[in-house]
């Protein structure tokens, strides 16, 4: 089902040789921009095409939503009107970074800008669940991303948070340093959401970044290598780009909201699209209420 | 001066065609290292050569101290045997990323876990007299490392600290998201000593794990195409690598100390012998005592 601006979207299908027997379109007539305050705009927007997705996944019309749209207000119309999985105090955004030695899920990436140790410890969990169900890791090796790898680095609540992760029925290894994402020390590491969407969008800029300078470089050798490196650079670019591997779950949610990047192509919405399903297959969210102690019905 | 083990400097400096009429030996028996904590090493090893050295510049007999040892340690020897700059409430290590657009100064990477908004201002203002005396940047653009561009954006404190860098004398513009460093939007980019380090940390890894991608495709291609790429991705590496443009000032310290990265080579640490002398040349001290509004005298 597609939901938004009714007009506009049978006008795409059709472009697009449609209608089509399995593409549903579901009319929102209001729109949340970029720049809007999430919370503000997902109250006085009651049609607006976020909203309105997320009440038909809570209404049980849907099982999943994707959106490449206003990340924030997605976050907050799935808090505010879809139900949390019990148990789980807050839902958290996780990304998963390819790397040479194999996909880390990085949670919180920016659903909570200030958390307390006993959510980081629920991130770590729901990421570990989803590292299994979805990647296939056996027993997630879960680090605290940190300043250091010894125990005490970082303030009060970082090794609070150690010492909650020691504790729990996690493979916890410990402290992690920001370069230890790229070297295989660990499959899921944990942050707050304001370290996370930093790093997160640190990672994004540098890959273009580095990717430009090594196409200069090679232009400034000669136009033939440069030519001949350039398509080669792109597809690691594809490869390694973490909005390829099928957008950003919203863990803690009771349903699958997938948060895709703004500038997505059909690529990445159709990735976006198997990674929910296969989400759904796995049963992640049972899995996260049965290791919380609760049952799989959600509370409001 | 060369501080350390005495014995075995001497050795070294002999292998190497030595003694030399401008390289003193100055003894030190005792050895902090990297993984012991910084505080309490410092206070108990008195000969070791970061406490050494850093005595041996707050009693004017150096202006400037490079190590390439643990990090943590010599900023704890610089605040406890060094006197800070007056009008500094903390002191905070700045790096400089090099960009396709030219240098970006960031600041803390590592010095103050927890920042309150006045420190931040502070660094902001430090980062900024250092991108422009040093690094030729007329009104350099300072920022605040956030997660949006609005100026709401964050926690309280971010937004404290927002408040405070526009009421500022600087050349504030406004809140950045971690890719906003690699583009060409600030000279400067503020943030608090955790999310700095981690940030650091993680270009690290991924500056050299993208490189090792690149050149693993080019291979997979050709043997000669990787043969041909690979020098110009070491090139690439160095000329990008921030060890590489001379080391990282701990800035709000009355003296000079530059801190290498622990794998420095010769050429890294001549960078930062270089970088020390740029600095001690264009004053940085001086100018950020004025703006300040104290005295060139520091205080204990």
């Amino acid at each position: 089902m597609l939901v938004g601006p009714g007009e506009k979207l049978n006008e795409m299908v059709r472009d697009l040789g449609g209608p089509f027997d399995r593409l549903k379109i579901i009319p929102a007539t209001e729109v949340v921009a970029m720049s809007e305050s999430p919370v503000v705009a997902i109250r006085k927007k009651p049609d607006s095409s976020l909203r309105v997705a997320v009440e038909m996944m809570a209404d049980g019309k849907v099982e999943a939503v994707i959106s490449a749209g206003n990340t924030g207000a997605f976050v907050a119309a799935a808090m505010m009107y879809a139900r949390r999985l019990r148990g789980v105090r807050r839902p958290a955004i996780s990304v998963v970074f390819p790397t040479l030695h194999g996909p880390v899920v990085v949670i919180d990436v920016g659903a909570n800008v200030q958390c307390k140790p006993a959510h980081l410890l629920q991130f770590g969990l729901m990421a570990s669940i989803y590292a299994k169900a979805v990647f296939g890791v056996e027993s997630p090796r879960v680090a605290l991303l940190n300043i250091g790898s010894e125990d005490a680095k970082g303030g009060g609540a970082a090794r609070q948070t150690h010492d909650l992760l020691g504790q729990s029925s996690l493979n916890f290894i410990g402290n992690v340093e920001g370069r230890d994402l790229f070297n295989g020390t660990c499959d899921v590491a944990v942050c707050d959401g304001f370290v996370g969407n930093i790093m997160l969008k640190v990672v994004e800029g540098m890959s273009g970044a580095m990717l430009e300078i090594v196409a200069e470089a090679a232009y400034k050798e000669s136009k033939e290598f440069g030519d001949r490196l350039r398509p080669m650079l792109r597809n690691v670019a594809r490869r390694h780009d973490y909005t390829e591997v099928g957008g950003a779950p919203l863990l803690g949610i009771d349903g699958i909201c997938i948060i895709s990047h703004g500038s997505s192509n059909a690529r990445a919405i159709c990735n976006a699209i198997k990674a929910a399903s296969k989400y759904a297959g796995s049963h992640v969210n049972d899995l996260i209420v049965d290791s919380l102690g609760g049952s799989r019905k959600g509370r409001k």
